[in-house]
């Protein structure tokens, strides 16, 4: 557990997908399978407070995100989510598409990595949540839409049109978010959203198993500096990874692999 | 015609290329074709003030240039625009550096989603024209050449050093502007920077119809969000889309989808 | 020479690698093929001091990286570097991390394109010296690795994580940081790594001797305006194109170009 936590104590129970953490692997579940898993406003909030509260909690190395059934998330669903909108006041809108967006914000400046397991369509938000992540495994069946204005909303939605142009490139991922279309997982993966692999359960257990059991300072900086580095010039950005490494040369698990090097062993990662 | 226009009255006639409004798409024809649509000072100076004022017409909801001929654009005239130069003083180059820079600008800047279809070569600034476009349709005989250096002058031009690293990256991006070789219409796709078709006129009238008769507000605001994230930090693009997503929220179009789904209908767009 | 070089002398002996300029041509050879040219601490600091002073001679217009044997450059060497910063101090250990971070930071800002000619294995830092060229030409049997995070240190070093994300994208980027995997010639010419090539030594001369008799300032303002305006917005951006290719139109090699054109033959440039 983080040595500075405060008053607040860890939420006892998430109601609104299921959590599990297990072995330094934190799992996130998106349980509506006969919604393909659309999200509501609870899974939205509950979303952004687990993924701040996980950090503190000290057993988690790297974070999950999958859904049960056909698809991985379909986005906002349209009965509970777009229908109560309609209802709503500017400043209910907005407190509502800050959520949304305080979700992705979360994502990206968690110190964990962050593996979507891509099984079927991520569609809408669903494919704002695994944009935010920072490994997307891609079943044979995944699939990417951004389809925001398909229903008459700007594409550019909790971020999108911020990160899909530093992921895909300005041209594609205008293409994309204009235009709403589908992209199934060959494409996804030719154009850098992700990777492809045989056996999606399997291979997001070995990377999950692999980050968790790593040296995890390494990559929590790691993925840190590249979050931030992408709103940094390059001076400021050369002296940030020197500070860092100054910092990081000060490690256990630096001077385990030394002590393993030497020794002609493999090191034993600690993650501090 | 937008509610907020002055005194200044709209230009009657474009005389330096071909212009029409039809059904909501607005097109440029660049008509040069002996010199393949190499650019005058005219040219530039009607591109940037018709760009600019395109969108306060209300007629328009896309743009689409082209080019007549082999051609789509050879970029600046030797003749008439290098050989002119050659007498210039400083304060009169920078007057028409500025303005080649200013069309860019105006092109990057304009609410309407810009598509370029490209019948042939673009080169030099004309190959700026395009990339500073949000969609690139290419014919298989087109071609770009960022062919600056090869007159003795800088590769970035008009953006192009700004541009064409943000679609395909820093280290292709250097290749072709500091060499200027050319690219085919294959290597370009492959490379991100546009979309071969098969026969550009139908793929060209396609695409503007899909975005004029579309929902016009959502294409127009992800275009703008897609611009201005480019030079905005994470934190500052997620407020502005979640600002900007609840305006759409009370969009004319957003409220037609959801009646047309619960209708089981297909939504009417209006651009509003 | 510059014009204007004050009272310090050039380096009289590169002691820590092969320095010859020839024809324009700068090459600098990595020279312990024993240890695959890792790197000394020595090594780092006549890379910085060598990329600062060479602009200043006159006689190169382009740097080319090379490494003798087997490989490219394997990084900082597990014994004479890992080891000595074991036992340093935070204060000692950030001058260390500086003076690598300002190797990068040199040769980024260097007005003259680096070409880096990956004979074989470029790993951790060598990765990172590769990567802060302008131009990479591959031998089929190049490869790249960030290693870091496999000896316990961020994947984020000498820039790595600002660099890495403009050339080929964040999310492979982030997968090839924090896993440190090995990239061979083939899959980084795919993500846009750099060129592979059948003959290294051939091609790297053909590519220098491109560089070296071409349009010089034209390259050199091209390279160098690509390298700020990753840092620049597009207002910004195309005011300082406006304003060097102003300048450029003054240059020798653009009046040049334009006599040959009018007189029907080939130009020669002279690079300024």
């Amino acid at each position: 557990m983080s040595p500075f936590r405060a008053s607040a104590g860890f939420t006892s129970a998430w109601e609104h997908f299921g959590v599990t953490v297990a072995d330094g692997v934190a799992t996130v579940t998106l349980d509506r399978p006969e919604k393909l898993n659309a999200l509501t406003f609870e899974v939205y909030a509950d979303l952004r407070d687990l993924v701040a509260e996980l950090p503190h909690r000290g057993d988690a190395k790297v974070l999950v995100l999958r859904g049960t059934g056909r698809g991985f998330c379909s986005g906002g669903d349209v009965e509970e989510i777009i229908g109560a909108l309609r209802a709503m006041k500017p400043v209910e809108l907005l407190e509502f598409t800050r959520l949304t967006g305080a979700v992705v914000k979360a994502l990206r400046e968690c110190p964990l990595p962050v593996v979507a397991s891509v099984n079927g369509v991520a569609a809408g938000a669903g494919a704002v949540l695994a944009l935010a992540s920072d490994f997307r495994l891609l079943d044979q069946k995944a699939s990417f839409a951004f389809l925001f204005t398909r229903v008459g909303l700007a594409g550019a939605d909790m971020g999108s049109a911020y990160l899909l142009p530093r992921l895909i490139g300005l041209g594609r991922a205008t293409e994309l978010l204009i235009l709403g279309d589908k992209v199934d997982a060959k494409r996804a993966e030719w154009l850098g959203l992700g990777t492809t692999v045989d056996d999606l359960p399997a291979a997001t257990e070995a990377l999950a198993r692999r980050l968790a059991d790593g040296p995890a300072l390494a990559y929590s900086t790691t993925k840190v500096l590249l979050t931030r580095e992408q709103d940094m010039d390059l001076g400021a950005s050369i002296e940030l990874e020197a500070i860092t490494q100054a910092l990081l040369m000060k490690s256990d698990d630096h001077a385990e692999f030394y002590d393993a090097w030497k020794a002609g062993v493999s090191p034993v990662w600690r993650g501090k």
